[in-house]
């Protein structure tokens, strides 16, 4: 059996997700946003979160990213991420257009986590003058690019500095379910508890076709001196001018609701982080490959020989390779990747190294 | 039995479209459009239209506008509409922030169609003068604000102004099957072979839940000395930073393929259509309704007696007013708009006319 | 003798201005507006407009108005301001520009000025609707592009419904000093007593080479409960990423210093209305000769026979026809504009229609 | 006697600048460039760059820099310049701000000269990949940030990277008379004939108030493929849309004809560097002082024990320290440093060093 770890995005949606989009199919429903279903996804991820939020449901996560930076960022601020952050990478030139032209600068650290330090040094230069770009916001990712999950310590000590400097933090949590369980903490924990103020609170990667929700932790943002009633104001015609308010919302909403039900968010990201477990702890066995960095969700980078990736791509196994360093490949698992799928691969370049 | 005449995009998404949403879901599929489906919904648009083009799925009417404009003119240009279209009246500052500043320019002319007099003059204003927005895009709506439908004579009378100034021609189509229907003619006669070069080839509003495909007729460019491929290789670049690019396309590919296939369209838009001739065959006989926009597709406005009003909305009845002269109301049917509820509203308004 | 009545930005500098640009190019001086004398511009606005103000220097009259406004309006705002105002006719694009893709929104009136009555039916309009753009600033040209003057209880009207909408006023002042005169009332009754929160207070026009200050009433903005903080500052960053902040800032600040200097600014509107006063007196007495708008200031419309302007043309006077309805042309007088010269013009045109 | 080596911008202008400006400000001139000095300038420099260009007169460095890329790049462009260059350290985000959100992309390189390898790699990465911007113009600094100059050599290795890539290349050449005097070249081999596309022709810094010009090289862009029309056309709307067409336009013709007169340029440029020479040439002989980057042209940073630079700057001597490493400090010697001032400043180092 041949199976795929391109991506997360290459599998479709859980049951109950697309049940309840059929659902939302039928019937009236008042659109952008004023239907039932967007109302209670505020409520459920106010539960979730343990906090009042607000929720901004667009259907992509480079839109949720640039959004949620947008309405915290004037066009002369800076926005500080890790430079192997999908800002910085994967998003063209869309960080840019959404906050009108700020600047994303790009802070080093291992395993694509940012160095506190550097970040301290750079929220303090230059401020009041008006040749530079002024420090804005800091966004960090996690899970992040190389598939490392910051630890809640790690969080806090980047949070603290934005604290000091009076920055918002965002989080970029296009993979969060796979982060939180690595991690073994509450929602809350991982994010305002830890002084994150705004999420882009992903679900595509992890079971749903199309939704990603900004949350705002509105009291987080009060705590700093930023008023999250504008905040939320700029979201709603931002998102707008964006073209991502949604007229048939529904088809949004009942997918984050069915995620949030019975915990399905908890049960894929369960499971995409077991299959990967399962992945690295056999490939580490295998003579010749390398685990780049230790796969701590779903994502793993780790270095094949040449022959080795040949072969397995001859297989009929799918990942991304040859975009990186020589010899480095991607292995993503899923919601949905079968078990036969990741022993078939380890077998398959087991049986290759020791051929 | 109740019925809401409030908008098409109240309505939810035709059975077979939920289907293939549903199917779409299973299995894997490369992301951001290198699926099967997205060249599929390519080759459909190109039979559909009788000749080769490019297409591009976005998720919102907005956004299939304001990108297909935003590929054809330069900053400094002005595109001109009509002074009650979607994009000067609804879509926030959607078009100026996508076509990073353009000037929107109103023109006017009975029942929404822009009088292309005015057009004419206004082409040829201030040619290279710096001082000066550059005429640059000439945008309809078919169906318009208003309920109205150009006929395929006016549409070339616009678009002959537009070709003798060197301008392309954009058509906002989000209704653009229930004005097909009105006017009896193919796609392709009521786009490119009257001299339309882009349009946003609406699918939501008539049975989907999300998808439009921005259509590019790639001769008509090339016969007015535009690149095709420099149009289309922006509009790739474009949808990414807007950051309209879904992973999951198929999501959208199924629904428009869904729409594509056994006339759904069609079928949708002659229900709709005939539900609106109902209605206003009905209420054309109604004392004291006076119609003000006759509706040739799916939309309607009129204006009613102030306790008319009152009552009809006590009687639980959904439709917009309040929004423009005092008594006007907006009625929209739909694919889904039931002949029962039709028929009530009537029988009501004249019940409460007659008593 | 001949004489170009072309526009007031023909004629070249008075004496003391260039004299103390002189001065200013000898030395050295610090950069960026923190030499002395641009402090001093500061300190001498604010007593001539008997109020604390922020000034910032610019070297155009369209980086003064759209450096302005930007400071005043979220890109989803409308900025509104009359139909034939420089903002929407003259400057390009570049309002919206600066102000990241808001829009311009033109109001009727009579002689250029803003009708109240349709400015307050738009102030009003879709506040809260995320569809529309959202009233963010009210604009006015003082003098009009026509050449009329809004009198003080005109200004009043205007900002009156500003006020009430809770929305600041910016006054397009490139020939304030002209406007003043007419009037014959202080800056301040001008400005901020009658309700202006920001002017572009030009110099250019008016015998200064290159020199315009944005004045920001700070009581004015703070009494609308808008922080002149917050409008310093960004005017701050704006103007630098405009790349309008002059390192040798002094060929500025020593232009408007001396224009400030010994009512200089007086004294040379005061010839140029003066001269326009005369240029329309005696046009008034030659036949054919239709006055449009009756010049308060130093700028006239009137129609004249067709053969009468190629006569005058041919005679060497300079000024611009042919742009507007038939037989309309501008004149502009300057601070400049030679007695003889007008007095040659109204002869030559008497002798032309009396011949 | 004592001397500030704070910055080139804080001297004035040569007497026969503003003998020019003076001339400039009599009589009239029609505006916006229409100046019969604004067609010599472009004259003037076709024959100083020996070959035909087109030339825009702005009055800021900023504006200069950013205009030029921004006809280059499309918005989901990258600009390759150095880390730490001027474009990514002292122009806000005056950037992104013209090229409607591009990105600008850091490269290393010792000497704040990029390094050829690194550019080659950047050029060629993600081409085509919607998710990543594309490499659009590479863009160097001649003098570089930290006073080195660029060889012809040097130029040419990353011209050729450029050509090879198909993208233009853009000097920033604030300092653009001091580089070629350190060069010996001649101003045709210092940019077209090393590869240069475009060039921001600096005057300000060297003997004039404010006056700088894009000069176009219409040859070496066609070369590349690249309309030079275009780019002119371009450049016209952008620079009005920046505000940056002047009305008294000859108040910069003026001066860049007073500039390019007699050879000002060279003159006051060999007099800076000649003066730089003398003053490194003292430092080094000073015990504790470290020359860090050899001074080719006008600008040195050198490091200075600490109490040595509190024992300058308390003698009156100018100069900026404190914003880079300990005791890091810049000086600069411009058209009008006194050859006393200079032996001063050495004189008074030294006897601190050795007392």
């Amino acid at each position: 059996m041949k199976v795929a770890f391109t991506s997360d995005n290459i599998a479709g949606a859980s049951d109950s997700v697309f049940k309840a989009m059929m659902e939302a199919a039928q019937g009236d429903a008042m659109p952008y946003g004023n239907d039932d279903g967007t109302a209670q996804v505020t409520r459920m991820l106010s539960e979730l979160f343990e906090c009042e939020v607000d929720a901004f449901l667009v259907s992509t996560g480079t839109a949720a990213n640039v959004l949620s930076i947008s309405a915290l960022t004037p066009p002369w601020g800076s926005v500080l991420c890790h430079s192997e952050s999908h800002l910085l990478n994967d998003e063209c030139t869309a960080p840019e257009f959404y906050t009108n032209g700020a600047r994303f600068v790009g802070i080093s650290g291992a395993d694509a986590k940012m160095d506190p330090d550097q970040l301290k040094k750079l929220v303090s230069q230059k401020i009041g003058d008006v040749h530079s770009c002024q420090p804005s916001v800091v966004s960090l990712s996690q899970v992040t690019e190389v598939g490392s999950v910051y630890s809640l310590d790690e969080i806090r000590a980047i949070s603290d500095v934005a604290k000091t400097a009076g920055l918002p933090v965002h989080m970029d949590g296009a993979r969060f379910a796979n982060a939180l369980l690595a991690l073994g903490c509450t929602p809350a924990e991982m994010t305002w508890k830890a002084g994150v103020d705004i999420v882009s609170f992903g679900a595509t990667k992890n079971g749903v076709m199309a939704a990603e929700a900004i949350v705002v932790f509105k009291q987080s943002l009060e705590n700093k001196g930023i008023s999250s009633e504008q905040v939320a104001k700029e979201l709603g015609y931002r998102r707008k001018r964006g073209g991502h308010l949604h007229s048939k919302m529904r088809l949004l909403s009942s997918q984050m609701i069915a995620y949030l039900t019975d915990d399905l968010w908890r049960t894929n990201a369960t499971h995409a982080n077991a299959m990967m477990a399962l992945l690295q702890e056999g490939l580490k066995a295998v003579p010749g490959v390398k685990i780049n960095t230790p796969a701590q969700a779903n994502m793993l980078f780790c270095t094949l020989p040449l022959p080795m990736i040949d072969h397995l791509q001859a297989e009929g196994f799918g990942f991304y390779g040859g975009r990186w360093e020589e010899g480095v490949i991607r292995l993503v698992t899923s919601f949905r990747t079968p078990k036969e799928g990741v022993e078939a691969f380890i077998k398959s370049a087991r049986q290759f190294a020791t051929k």
